[in-house]
């Protein structure tokens, strides 16, 4: 019975294994624990899995190759871009049967055109090396965000990727006109169209984007591309409080429309910290003492004249009517660059003090201050001296809501609340029908909200949905939708 | 066996007007032929069917009765809003057997957030009335077409609409963060969120988008509002070639980038008939002989003297690089209307003209011209004499391609072969992987042809979501997938 069993679950892993290596070729088909480590850790290092094998595909049919040799096994199939995704969405379980399908390999611009203003790209093409190639045309690919130069486009897609320029170009789903995708089937289903009307049958396109790879593998992609800005403005203004960030956001849409690149906001003790762990950065203000700060972006299509007099105008007007207490406008490319980077720079400050517990929220853009207000008061009254280390895309409703150990205790005293912490600031986003997961996804880490918070109605959809596209549940199991959902 | 079978029929009918009433009140459900008249026949006269009621809910939860009540029923549900669709998606067919759920009746403004820039309103809304709520706010609805005074957003939504702005603004698609729906199986699906980043499950919202009421009924919609334009400004342009329009478009778009709202090609053909057919119209140009025209529109956001200066400023320097032969600026706001107009007046010219095949056609930009080129020529080899009145929304790759009879013969030889003809053009279109149905969808009209073009992959992802989502069959059966697909 025992040699029968051995038998039973290993010829079909031998099998599926000559079929991988027959279809990419024996050095691209990893089974070398050392080999496959790297793939099989998120970038975090928090979450760890096993796979029977890594495959790097090289061609769209490499991937149906791959997907239906794994159909025909059954083995579960986990697509991975630039593995820098925040919920362990692309880290296979721990069973070791599932094969990881790498698209690094793909990274091809197939067509770049001018005059549609699009570019054609395969999903393994860092998203770097994208904005590369637009810009290379004279063009402009706005999707920007921390890890550009390591994610990859397909990963964007599979997870709607937002980043800093969303308030003005959308998310990764409008920057996406077509798309290839290898289904559960071991189809491949040809979607790539340069189009930006067409009106024939349901959108496959926004239902695979954002899916995780659980309905299907992107593996390649027709992008939006733009004019590129001929000159930039950037400013950092300080805010008495935060409840006239909204007044003037409106103004800024009203006064600059489009060309309103990024409304970004910290709270002043977010830049306290980044002062504090980089004393050698250059800040804007000498002081840091008001209580929230917005890091203004500004993208003009004329000149650096028209663009700077604008700037000037409307922020001189919102100073004199009070709704912003100072300004900071960059005058030279290095001073725009550290307003930047200051920004950019609290994350890793963070990570510096300690480790905190982070949402990735969002909210309609009028319900922030509320919230903000409401849930900083709830968590002192639950968890008395936790601070707050609030910043995000204010413009898009989208706020990073991380809240650090009390001083004179320490992280583990936080971490071991960390489900009643999460469940208050969760609960209060719920109430106000916000998004407990804005831009970085479900992955394996939140299954279990979206279990609580999603509608239930809704989750039927996805479930049957799942089931119509998937029907033997190989594409990325455990991911989004739980095994049990 | 007659009478059992008589009453096997009339038995679930009369138990479902009975909950149809009940539900709605015996004013809100028509069963009288004359009172049904209007709703059973598309605007265009075009299509006509029968009902065994039309039924008026007023809110949400009557939608949700009316479904829950066909579903116990067995009976087909056709939802309409405007009736204003091009593709006969609202009509019932001649069974006599389904319900058509009309919206008109759920017309509320529900909510308008200015500093989040949304507005919820309730499906039966008329498009108008949306656009003059925003703007009663300060702001833009930028949803704009033909049949705005009766259209309603719920239509608009279920079928994508497009119209002449979404080069800027995209289509009723982009214009969506979320969306109330009555599902086949009675549930009501709350998905109403004014998020712009929202990274939780699968993108239902875009399928229900375009899927014309086949999925579901659409009754509540929380849509983008944007800051109103501080002036526009109109030019009429005429160009000598078609080949040369696409270099023009990446002229405007790098000059104008978001302020671009409209760019819409005519040729010189349809200018000439609007003349012929409406001599009292004032013509931007005495003489219209240029073979090709572009209405252009930019929309600025801070005065009408920097709208002016820039707009004479890049259509001064196509016309000295011979890119445009010829530009009439609108000085006045009646000479702008005028402009739109001639236009707006081509589709009533050619009725007056006759009976022309008309093709709702998109393809990337730089595609166009040897689109244009090529098939013209084609359609003279096939069918001397026929006569182009080409116009459309070329800044998103949307043309109408009409053909009119050759002189000489009539409207019946030319409708004899309307299919080899449609077959040729559409042809060209799918080689070039073009769209046959850019902004007006299926309907019960063009099932055949989606089903002749479409990837017969994605017809199958069409199909399995379909019956995943409806499983009875009931939503809107005939329209867009056939039944036998």
């Amino acid at each position: 019975m025992k040699v029968l069993g051995m038998k039973h679950k290993d010829a079909p892993d031998t099998a599926l294994l000559h079929d991988l290596r027959k279809a990419l070729g024996v050095q691209h088909v990893l089974t070398d624990t050392q080999a496959q480590a790297k793939y099989l850790t998120d970038w975090r290092g928090l979450c760890h899995g096993r796979a029977l094998a890594v495959v790097l595909p090289g061609s769209t049919e490499e991937v149906a190759a791959v997907v239906s040799a794994c159909s025909r096994a059954g083995a579960p199939i986990v697509p991975q871009g630039g593995n820098t995704g925040q919920v362990a969405g692309a880290t296979p379980d721990h069973t070791g049967e599932a094969v990881v399908l790498v698209l690094s390999r793909m990274q091809r611009v197939r067509s770049l055109d001018v005059e549609n203003a699009t570019i054609t790209v395969e999903a393994g093409c860092v998203l770097q090396h994208v904005q590369e190639a637009a810009h290379a045309a004279g063009l402009l690919f706005p999707l920007s965000l921390g890890a550009e130069g390591s994610c990859t486009i397909g990963g964007n897609l599979a997870t709607n990727a937002g980043g800093t320029q969303v308030l003005r170009y959308g998310n990764a789903r409008e920057l996406a006109l077509g798309l290839e995708v290898v289904l559960a089937s071991g189809e491949t289903w040809d979607g790539l169209r340069g189009l930006r009307k067409n009106n024939t049958g349901y959108d496959l396109r926004d239902l695979m984007i954002g899916s995780e790879g659980t309905l299907g593998v992107i593996t390649a992609a027709t992008l939006r591309l733009f004019p590129l800005p001929k000159a930039q403005c950037t400013a950092l203004v300080a805010v008495a409080s935060i409840g006239l960030t909204g007044a003037f956001l409106s103004r800024c849409r009203a006064g600059f429309d489009a060309s309103l690149t990024a409304f970004e906001l910290m709270s002043g003790a977010c830049l306290q910290l980044v002062a504090q762990a980089f004393p050698q950065q250059r800040m804007p203000f000498t002081s840091i003492d008001a209580p929230w700060y917005v890091l203004l972006e500004l993208s003009d299509s004329e000149s650096a004249s028209h663009a700077r007099e604008r700037f000037e105008s409307l922020l001189g007007e919102a100073l004199e009517d009070g709704q912003i207490i100072d300004v900071a406008i960059a005058q030279t490319l290095a001073q725009s660059k550290a307003m930047w980077h200051a920004r950019e720079s609290i994350t890793l400050a963070l990570a510096l003090d300690g480790k905190c517990i982070k949402h990735d929220i969002s909210l309609s853009v009028s319900a922030i201050p509320a919230f903000v207000q409401s849930t900083d008061t709830s968590l002192q009254a639950e968890f008395p001296g936790v601070r707050n280390f609030t910043f995000g895309h204010l413009g898009d409703g989208n706020l990073h809501y991380n809240v650090a150990h009390a001083l004179g205790t320490t992280d583990a005293d936080l971490l071991a609340r960390q489900p009643a912490l999460s469940g208050l600031v969760h609960d209060a986003v719920h109430a106000l029908r916000g998004s407990i997961s804005a831009e970085q996804g479900i992955g394996r880490q939140r299954t279990n909200d979206l279990q609580r918070y999603k509608d239930p109605v809704e989750l039927r959809m996805m479930t049957a949905i799942k089931q119509a596209l998937d029907p033997m549940g190989l594409m990325n199991p455990g991911v989004m939708l739980s095994p049990s959902s």
